[in-house]
């Protein structure tokens, strides 16, 4: 009886020796460049957090340590933009128009979602991020709860909202408050404080201004950030300018509805006024390139956006628009579509994509206190990278340059969230992922078979 | 002595059973997006070719059987447009612009190469290229017959070009001929017929009329192809326009120089005239997505190419401006930059995609009566991706979907090039790849060293 109260009372504590430790910065005002150090040196993870980082650490009282020769440790990647249960979709309906995709395509098959499939998407994609490197995703669907339970069960991080559309009808409106608050009420900070909840109006035009102003209100109230689309495309913005006689940003501003809690995805088509705005509300930005792209939804103005230090991250939306969830590809596909679109191969340099990807993903979310860089007192979301493989030789002396530009998921070797290990050596630790991929083949076969039984 | 004899007379092959077949076609007239056909059944592959395609093959008298369960057999990836050496040049420098990576960085390193280190850069790269599913390059370089050896210890098959430059200098243009013609001599056809020697006139800035007009004589007379760098960027094309009066297509035309053995990497920017002219005179493009994008160098009309039927394939160019050579991400990047450049999202298919990378590179090396697709009699150069993973489940019932937009080089789990096995989950069975990756790390350290010496 007392060695298990001992068991139980024992600090758990990896030390991962002789890394070479990779962590993005705020660049101060005279350096604008200096985005990421580098230095090599040992990390001690006690329980959930980053307890000590210095050159010699003892090994002494130490459950597990981990040998990091020949590896890069950097802070877990972290996906702003997501509705992970959209894994069950992948390459469901692809070069197509967006009209098609998602009448004939996605519509028919989320009517046919309920929590089980919900739960079955949400685990398939966990594995996937953990795979790549990804400790903390924002998501925004429907059955929000059981993608907490997935959350919970694959030990990452995520934010979660309801994807809220009332189109003005308030009963649904009322429907969808309910089922917000339901999942703050139920869901916030639990599964050892993995968990925050969102509001998720989902886009000013699916959303009434009623629902808007509500969300402003609710969200001061519960404490909570906003997670919402914004001005993915074209005619999204042509639908509010026809209704409001304003753009997008414009509109949310005289709602008073932008704030720093506020975390825009995609931002393609935004005006200087809407920038302007942006800036000065503090709204931060997810810019999700592969998803813009394979939608042929436009360009997003991200160099413009950084120059007015506005703070964007980088989010690889739904597995059915993009169609992984790599944020290392997603990092790629950043810097290089910003170095064609602006015709300057020195626009957004591999430094600032891996920040984008994480310290700025941690503050677009109100995280900036717990995750997104390698500082004692941080929680332990951290990743190895090898070093030793073929398309990472030799390693750059600018390491961002490898991992933005030769690297993908699969170079990871091992993935910590919360002080614990959820892969190793490129082995899952607490996941059964051969049981979970069936689990997700059976449920998109059901789906399909449900919904060729209606037709 | 007979066991010896009847060993060395028995036939090498291999059963690769109850596998997922990817067929890439050329669509007839009337089905204008049947590119890729697919079916489930058995490969028998003897020596180097693929000798049955069928439901059953018996498994008697055969040496080695691959259980095809949960995988996809497609033909090996084709890459029409690359520097291998500069493997170790990954990373050296990123995010300047052009001149400055060239002047102050690649030249100075290139000046201090020699035939040892162009191996090891290439062998290096030759990892890479199995690890990721690639079995053919084409490659312009120097120390070519150093290139040459390893393409033969590595197993793959390369087409190879010595970059020929003389900015008009009579004596330079002799000793690149000189070069040039050995190459051809000493390599064409070699390492069991996976070596195929091409003349490599670097690009109409950098030779002369007289070396251009006498490349075409010369690879008349060899029977080999021609590999050039063409309208890659705007300066490039308005230096050719300032000295000669024409666009390069045009003034290429005029030396008689174009034919249906002539593969052009880059071709970004093109008047219609010249696409005219690619069209006539059956030339064929090397798309580089990545390598346009990262050196801001512009985007390819690559729709209107393909509306034209002109034959484009895509090639990765050397890592200093890639920084991978993974197909599969080039595929991706090829994609999603048609759609969005068009707006439209069904530019650029998926199966467009995936011919790019494997038929149509057939045909614009002109191996495609031995390579590019799965067919009795064709080299057995077949690469088999696993399903079985996070990000290609579910599998889509398109799945050139997953293949182009999920997938990335680590999905491969098995290389096969001219019958021989490369690699096998994930494991190189030829190579020693720890030896090589150290052997990579050391050239490049003496590269720089001797760089910094100098300076």
């Amino acid at each position: 009886m007392i060695l298990f109260v001992v068991y139980n009372m024992e600090t758990k504590n990896i030390l991962i020796k002789n890394v070479l430790i990779l962590n993005p910065k705020d660049n101060d005002e005279n350096n604008n460049h200096d985005h990421i150090e580098i230095f090599k040196g040992s990390v001690l993870i006690e329980n959930d957090r980053i307890a000590e980082i210095s050159s010699e650490i003892s090994s002494s009282d130490v459950n597990k340590i981990i040998d990091g020769e020949n590896k890069i440790l950097m802070p877990g990647l972290i996906n702003t933009h997501n509705h992970i249960s959209m894994n069950l979709f992948r390459g469901i309906a692809d070069d197509i128009p967006l009209e098609t995709w998602l009448k004939d395509n996605i519509w028919p098959l989320e009517a046919g979602l309920n929590g089980k499939y919900c739960y079955a998407g949400a685990i398939l994609a966990a594995i996937e991020m953990i795979k790549s490197g990804t400790t903390t995703f924002n998501d925004m669907y429907f059955f929000m709860e059981d993608v907490a339970n997935a959350t919970k069960d694959s030990g990452i991080r995520g934010c979660l909202s309801h994807g809220m559309i009332d189109f003005g009808d308030p009963e649904k409106r009322e429907k969808e408050f309910k089922e917000n608050i339901k999942l703050i009420k139920n869901c916030n900070n639990k599964a050892e404080g993995r968990i925050k909840t969102f509001f998720g109006p989902h886009s000013p035009v699916t959303a009434s201004k009623e629902l808007l102003e509500r969300v402003r209100k609710e969200a001061n109230k519960y404490n909570v950030g906003i997670h919402i689309h914004m001005n993915e495309t074209q005619i999204e913005v042509e639908n509010v300018l026809k209704t409001t006689g304003k753009r997008p940003f414009e509109y949310l501003e005289e709602l008073k509805f932008l704030g720093d809690d506020v975390i825009a995805a995609h931002g393609v088509w935004l005006s200087k006024e809407e920038m302007n705005i942006i800036k000065n509300r503090d709204v931060k930005i997810s810019h999700n390139p592969c998803s813009n792209m394979k939608l042929a939804s436009g360009i997003s103005p991200i160099n413009e956006l950084l120059e007015k230090k506005i703070c964007v991250s980088l989010g690889t939306d739904g597995a059915a628009s993009n169609n992984n969830l790599d944020m290392f590809e997603e990092m790629k596909f950043a810097s290089l579509l910003q170095k064609v679109n602006t015709m300057n191969p020195q626009s957004l340099p591999s430094d600032m994509a891996l920040k984008m990807a994480t310290l700025n993903g941690a503050k677009s979310l109100g995280l900036e206190n717990d995750i997104g860089s390698i500082e004692v007192g941080k929680k332990a979301d951290v990743i190895l990278i090898d070093v030793d493989s073929a398309n990472m030789t030799p390693m750059s002396k600018k390491i961002s340059s490898n991992l933005v530009y030769s690297a993908n998921g699969s170079n990871v070797h091992t993935t910590i969230c919360n002080g614990e290990i959820l892969m190793e050596n490129r082995k899952l630790t607490k996941l059964n992922e051969a049981d979970i991929l069936q689990q997700g083949n059976i449920a998109i076969k059901e789906l399909i078979e449900a919904k060729e039984a209606e037709n």
